[in-house]
């Protein structure tokens, strides 16, 4: 199989495309969510799993809930080889949604995910990160 | 030597004092900028050091520069040990500005900083976030 890499020549940057994304994000459970909160960007370590392409994770009532409800937001998984010099990042960018009881369907199947947050506390709260854009890059050495 | 620590009780989360903070980003040479674009959060990977409690990383004329110029930034490092559930997290908070030749003495400092960035590229522009706030915390299992 001919996998096409798109590798920008001066920077050595390869960008991962959607479905090469997906994976990564696929493969990993913990991960960055990043909001804006009074004009000013704010990131949160959170333990997520996907549904789809939604990334799905459980909050407390908080920072991250109160300013991000229905607001844009991005989230962010990456790995590095610091020996090497090299690793990617995923960057999901989208608008982040309470789902409840009410969302029926979707309820059920969000709620049935394992995500396991690593912090104690109720986590009652499950929010999803809704995509519009999914992009990738990698840096080898 | 007493050290205290701030745990919560109900999410087992320990605050990391600013000193415990600093040591942590003193430790990594990559974390995560996040910067606000057109009301929305992104996040990239940069190669970083500090001076100070300065967060120095170098840049091309690009998005985190032009986004990011003296407006509100955020930083994040953080080290995870996903077999054991744990991990801790640091966040700087303040306004990203460019350090150039005009800065006299704070150019000749900064730019002595070994800030090597694993993409390749001229990079030539120097980026200093100022702290406002420094915060941190952990999670143990």
């Amino acid at each position: 199989m001919t996998v096409m890499k798109s590798v920008d020549p001066q920077t050595r940057i390869e960008s991962l495309d959607r479905d090469a994304c997906l994976r990564l994000l696929a493969g990993d459970e913990v991960g960055r969510l990043g909001v804006v909160s009074g004009g000013a960007p704010l990131i949160f370590v959170v333990n997520y799993v996907l549904d789809g392409a939604d990334v799905v994770f459980r909050s407390d009532s908080g920072t991250k809930v109160d300013h991000g409800m229905r607001a844009p937001a991005c989230f962010e998984v990456d790995g590095f080889d610091r020996s090497q010099r090299s690793g990617w990042s995923v960057l999901v960018s989208g608008r982040l949604e309470e789902v409840t009881r009410y969302n029926g369907r979707l309820w059920d199947r969000i709620t049935r995910l394992a995500v396991q947050p690593w912090a104690s506390g109720d986590k009652t709260r499950w929010m999803r990160l809704v995509p519009t854009s999914i992009t990738g890059r990698r840096v080898s050495s």
